[in-house]
């Protein structure tokens, strides 16, 4: 049975200023693969929907965002490694720097990541019969979980988004649990301000000059609710290499295993070899790899042509030639696009290529927007991406006899 | 008013090595009419989505298998001409031959058709307050309808498809229906090994040394249940010539009128101009004649490109002349793809066309897979078709005013 690579790159499709990042990068192992291929385009919600990054990638693994989305904060604390259990509320979470009451700074200064480590014991705590526990990721980010009877995912955040005074948590529905839940969150904003602040850490921050890490800012607040697993879905064994936490979540979150790549950062400074390494470690043990490259998104936010298209060549250079030799079945594609004009996701397609040695083939020679217009695969929406790929594997079950 | 044509050429749909056998066959009918019509791809079930040809023919001829499919056993009864009742639980049913417990050809050395029909009155009995009623088709096969109060289609086969003993029948659901079914399956299994065993049919099978038909294997199970005729649902008399009981069954479920044609076997060597004719007799009385050749799958099932070829230029030789003489408009699809290189369906789109007098043209020139690619019909599914070839005939009903 043919084994398969899925390698999204967030947020590669753009629009043409007068080319698109794809269209103007040099990339001839994407086109190689887009000429001996099938190429077309890909709405991975719906045509013309804006899609988020979490959203997306549970349309394209082939689970119905509308009737399983956790939200973003369980999929983050997943994506941290953290192991949730049924009707957990999570959150993710920021340190931030509050003087007077007021939130001075969001990210406390992108405070290191290990002097973030270092104060991280302080925030995890008992309120009432809750447990809160909290996991630090990079710099000032983390997940918050609150594990306990009776708690619901509608309130509302604490973080201001600004220079204003931590929000209080307000219930979202009727009903003690949301009133609890919100209960919960703002005994925790106040006790883990008084924790933070009495912390050395903080205390050494303050001689040094650093904004103090002496808040946590909660937003993303989202239920665990486990759903049936990629491998019973649809019979394979997958793995995922993707260095940013949301990818890794969504990844645990349907069951796929994760390996852990140094150097993977989801960063513009990722180490493509060594995702590209593992990739083909991953082939040995695994049916389908899903392989994220995350940077593609970040140039399209920072409005970065130049960055995107040498991402997208860094890409086509360091990582395609080693999925190319491992022989498997290739689809590649993006989660949505980030036009560089727009700074911001849009609903616009992204081209996608199928590639394996049986496939059929037509007359697209180059993997851009524009190319695959004309790609034998037509319009496709998230949905599709599953059965083709496991008709592509030749691993499709027959309906009906 | 048009009439029209819909041919569908089982497993017609392959991928390319590096022609497929629609590209290699020389087929200037079916191109003719690629060109003078309009073309595109066909899934029948969905994109990506193998499907069976009973749910794939069900699905183009405008009914949900997700709603209605009843499963293989009824239709392939109501394809053998049995008339079934609501509620009937329906199996298909093999001769074969056992030895000690044990199956030894789960085909009873393909029996010849008149021996079966001879010991094919002992398969029929009464047990409890059922009635098993059997009829036998070509060579070992047959079907096999239970017909009394309470059953259930929820119960396993007994076919072992390998060398081992009968499988006892089980029950797959909880309740009286599907236990009192399965042990009249049970006790139908050992009645009918002690009848055949005592028929002299058999004893001369054995003095020739050949394979004793001493017990009968089901599968498929499926209960009956009506659904609105296609006359009803589409206001169009429709009438079905095809050689397999499978296809008669599906045209029988749907209430088209069956024409059966001497030398339309359903095989490698039917008659395709007989078949030609009957469809020219049948437009005489019908809005819809639906033309179902098999082989085309047979041939891909084997692995046998060009067989399969071969049996597209036949199909174009021998049936397209007489239905682009009928005036016609016509429809040339597949039900699925059943490429030689993997010997079974896939889930790779097929192509179709859609001709008449009246009809947009596309610049697509020949009628193959690759081809098709461009086609102006682009992509479509099984459900929408049906709309596709009532507009085709003018007789679309208008939805709103």
């Amino acid at each position: 049975m043919a084994k398969a690579i899925v390698l999204i790159m967030d947020g590669v499709g753009d629009l043409p200023t007068p080319k698109t990042p794809l269209q103007a990068a040099k990339k001839p192992n994407l086109d190689k693969l887009a000429r001996d291929g099938i190429t077309g385009l890909l709405s991975p919600v719906g045509r013309g929907v804006v899609p988020g990054s979490d959203t997306s990638h549970l349309r394209i693994f082939g689970y119905e965002p509308k009737i399983c989305y956790p939200g973003r904060g369980p999929l983050e604390a997943l994506g941290l490694g953290m192991a949730l259990k049924e009707g957990d509320v999570a959150f993710r979470a920021n340190f931030a720097t509050i003087k007077d009451g007021i939130v001075i700074d969001r990210r406390a200064g992108r405070i290191d990541t290990a002097s973030a480590t270092a104060i991280s014991g302080l925030v995890s705590m008992k309120i009432e019969d809750v447990d809160v526990i909290f996991k630090n990721s990079v710099e000032h980010r983390g997940a918050l979980v609150l594990r306990g009877p009776g708690l619901s995912h509608c309130v509302s955040e604490t973080d201001p988004h600004a220079e204003a005074a931590v929000h209080q948590c307000q219930p979202l529905e009727a009903g003690p649990a949301a009133e609890k839940t919100a209960r919960i969150v703002n005994k925790f904003t106040q006790d883990v301000q008084k924790r933070l602040s009495d912390a050395s850490e903080n205390k050494t921050r303050e001689k040094k000059g650093l904004p103090q890490a002496n808040a946590v800012l909660l937003r993303g607040a989202g239920s665990f609710s486990s759903v049936p697993s990629f491998e019973e879905r649809f019979g394979l064994r997958a793995a995922c290499i993707a260095g940013g936490a949301l990818y890794r979540g969504v990844a645990r979150f349907i069951g796929m295993d994760i390996f852990l790549v140094p150097g993977a950062t989801g960063d513009k400074d990722t180490n493509l070899f060594a995702k590209g390494k593992a990739a083909l470690k991953a082939l040995e043990t695994h049916d389908l790899v899903f392989v994220h490259v995350k940077a593609c998104d970040s140039f399209g936010h920072d409005g970065d042509f130049k960055g995107k298209t040498k991402m997208i060549e860094r890409i086509d250079k360091e990582l395609m030639p080693l999925l190319i030799k491992s022989g498997a079945c290739i689809v590649a594609t993006g989660d949505h696009s980030t036009p560089c004009c727009r700074k911001e996701h849009s609903g616009h397609e992204v081209p996608i290529l199928m590639y394996g040695p049986e496939e059929r083939s037509d007359d697209v020679n180059n993997f851009d927007e524009i190319s695959c217009m004309a790609g034998g695969i037509g319009h496709i929406t998230g949905k599709h991406v599953m059965p083709m790929v496991l008709n592509l594997m030749g691993k499709g079950k027959k309906y009906g006899s």
